[in-house]
């Protein structure tokens, strides 16, 4: 079967906030609309990740490939409503962190010199905004939003709140509720008392300014202020008169902060990567049986086979951008041509440039041949396929599975290469690229 | 070369508290020698896990195979000077409980009846240690640790300064440093003011307690304390005067929440699982030489292979309990009845009822023949061995790498080969095991 075609104007596949799948095209139209002033973002990227135990800052720590910021901005990027994002860094940082918006495609960001604090830092990317000059990027917003880089999941809906309540109220910010109970200390390192928890909220990021006040906030705060401050919010109110309106964020908002924070969206990444899959196969009876069971093993794993789609001279190529993984059914070797093309395709495109695409190819061999026949320079050639395609994002594995008509016997076959696949799937572990397994 | 004898005493190795190497043998002696007082832990594990969004309550998630209160229970389980560890489970939960108790064979543990609320279910633990009955388990402590079942790596260290503290003082507690700001609220949901978060600490697990007070202290409390309240140093207080002693905790004292931090807890229990292996080699010339270089190339990834073992009749088993991965090299085919005679071993020890062994299988092919000579039943037996032996927990991979004299050739294979060993000791992935991969 052929999928349906869809619109040329669908915006490539993109979990770029892998927790919700609420920022479909229509919320976006939703947002273009209730958002008619500029909103500008600033994000402090200028820590040097000390708690983290690592020798590289945290915010430029790599998952899958890329630097966790890249990740962050692209949360913002993906929105139209959303003009500029500048990124404050360390001097230190700014090449490694120009390199990093190159390679990944970031359109709407400027790079800023970060100050010694991170009060200092805000204010330095707050300025930049003000200028009233001809560079589209730095037109002065009415809403700026500031952000953690190292808070890459925060979704749009919230970001419509902030901003939103930011031009009504003057200033906003995203709250959770209280982790630990949290007690004062007498100077001697006993109890002193513990506070009533339901009173009070952590204070989280993003948080909403109207960009005049803000900006005059840093321009009258103190430099003890600049220095040993901790809360936008805070400075808003005591230089601006402006009480923040708070808004209950999602547990997404939380901060990667330590080591496991890394591995912990990783494993967020990594499983919202690994929902959907698209099944091409061969035009054989046997394939597209074997399509139609694979579809069905994977769905018990949460992983849904959105297209299954049969090779034919048909060039539509919608499909390719729908999906971050693709499993080829062959009973005749692999179709080199095919997925050098598809290679092709994700380059011209970028579909391959934020996240790593998965190729896995499913050698069904009909024949009475067993495996042992296969040749050494066919599996050679495989490997060398897959370490070729590897430097465009792709992933390729390959799982050869025998034809049975036993058919309790062929269900165990089935079941073992969903196993597989979906374990591929959702590790993308390059160590195991041009590896033919056995299902 | 053979491996040096360990001390028939040394204890099985043990990650239970995976963040840290320092409760070594040494430490336990010196906790023993401190701690000349009968203590106990009382574990509350009554939560319904409604934060996670999974349907089985967060202590009783799944890593590695294992329920996470099972790593809890035996990072106390592990110290000779804590007695007892009292886990109050909802009551129908209580069978489950049972059952964990029984599969990973832990000797101290006494299930208790939850109540309706964390107090009440804290308080029914303490309850059961109140009797002076004959039952071992049940004797009256001295101090009493309370803790989390959803934090699984509190290190010795620091389980021994909240003893001696409470002791001492009366109660204890660990502390963290704020993350976030906390900030007071006005009823409309505005900014009120923001607390100076150098004043004020989270309060978090473990805490310890003279049994005598916290018992008392429960004793008097009000309905609302156990209704509403959720700090049992506040209880200590309030009703007995004792001002607990504050000690600033690790990062590691984090508590399992959201499932996210389950895949942290995994990454975390994965990595210290895969810092050393074993490697265990044929005598053949380059069967040896190809264990020296994958020792270096280990190295590099962070995995320290810390015995080279070859294979003779000696019969000394001591390095099969200092780690949790094996890498065997062979030239003739795998040592199956040496890898049954393992498997045994692990049995009989229960080395491998806490964190699944994993044996990677070398297959160096030393012969011009190529691969493809490989024989379909050759590989099905290895399938078959490597399903079997899941069953007692050992995850079995092979790999097959070519030999050869161009030194430039057998650098790179090595190199592969390396890092496929070295991703499916971190992955342990049940999905791919009976896989022969090539290097």
């Amino acid at each position: 079967m052929q999928e349906e075609s869809a619109s040329p104007s669908a915006r490539p596949f993109d979990p770029g906030c892998p927790l919700t799948r609420d920022t479909e095209q229509g919320e976006d139209r939703a947002g273009r609309a209730a958002v008619d002033f500029p909103v500008a973002v600033v994000l402090p990227a200028g820590g040097c990740g000390e708690r983290m135990g690592l020798p590289t800052p945290k915010q430029f720590c790599p998952i899958l490939n890329r630097p966790l910021i890249s990740y962050t901005i692209q949360a913002f990027e993906r929105l139209s409503w959303i003009g500029t994002i500048v990124v404050v860094v360390a001097k230190e940082n700014q090449d490694l962190m120009l390199n990093i918006v190159q390679t990944f495609n970031h359109t709407k960001v400027k790079v800023v010199n970060g100050g010694t604090t991170r009060h200092r830092s805000i204010f330095n990317g707050l300025q930049v905004l003000s200028n009233n000059t001809d560079d589209a990027l730095t037109t002065k917003p009415k809403v700026v939003i500031i952000h953690d880089a190292v808070r890459p999941f925060v979704e749009e809906s919230l970001l419509l709140k902030i901003t939103l309540a930011a031009k009504e109220e003057g200033a906003s910010g995203a709250i959770r509720p209280l982790v630990s109970t949290v007690i004062a200390t007498t100077l001697e390192g006993y109890l002193d008392h513990s506070l009533e928890r339901a009173k009070y909220r952590a204070s989280e990021m993003p948080q909403g300014f109207l960009y005049d006040i803000i900006f005059q906030a840093y321009q009258r705060c103190s430099e003890y202020d600049f220095d040993f401050g901790t809360e936008c919010l805070h400075l808003a109110l005591q230089y601006c008169g402006t009480n923040a309106k708070l808004i209950e964020g999602p547990p997404a908002l939380w901060k990667v902060t330590y080591k496991r924070d890394l591995a912990a969206a990783e494993a967020i990444i990594k499983e919202t990567l690994a929902t959907s899959a698209c099944v091409i196969t061969e035009a054989a009876a046997e394939a597209v049986e074997l399509a139609g069971a694979l579809q069905k093993n994977l769905a018990t794993q949460s992983m849904m086979v959105t297209d299954i789609i049969t090779c034919t001279k048909e060039s539509n190529t919608d499909f390719l951008s729908k999906t971050s993984n693709f499993i080829q059914i062959t009973v005749n070797g692999l179709n080199t041509s095919g997925l050098l093309e598809m290679v092709k395709h994700f380059e011209d495109t970028g579909h391959a440039c934020l996240y790593p695409v998965v190729v896995v190819w499913v050698q069904l061999n009909v024949t009475k041949r067993s495996f042992d026949t296969q040749k050494t320079d066919e599996l050679t050639s495989f490997r060398r396929l897959a370490s070729e395609i590897k430097q465009g994002n792709v992933l390729l594995y390959g799982i050869h599975i025998d034809h049975t008509e036993v058919s309790e016997q062929w269900e165990r076959s089935v079941a073992r290469l969903a196993d597989i696949t979906g374990a591929l799937i959702r590790d993308r572990n390059p160590a195991l690229i041009g590896q033919l397994l056995h299902a």
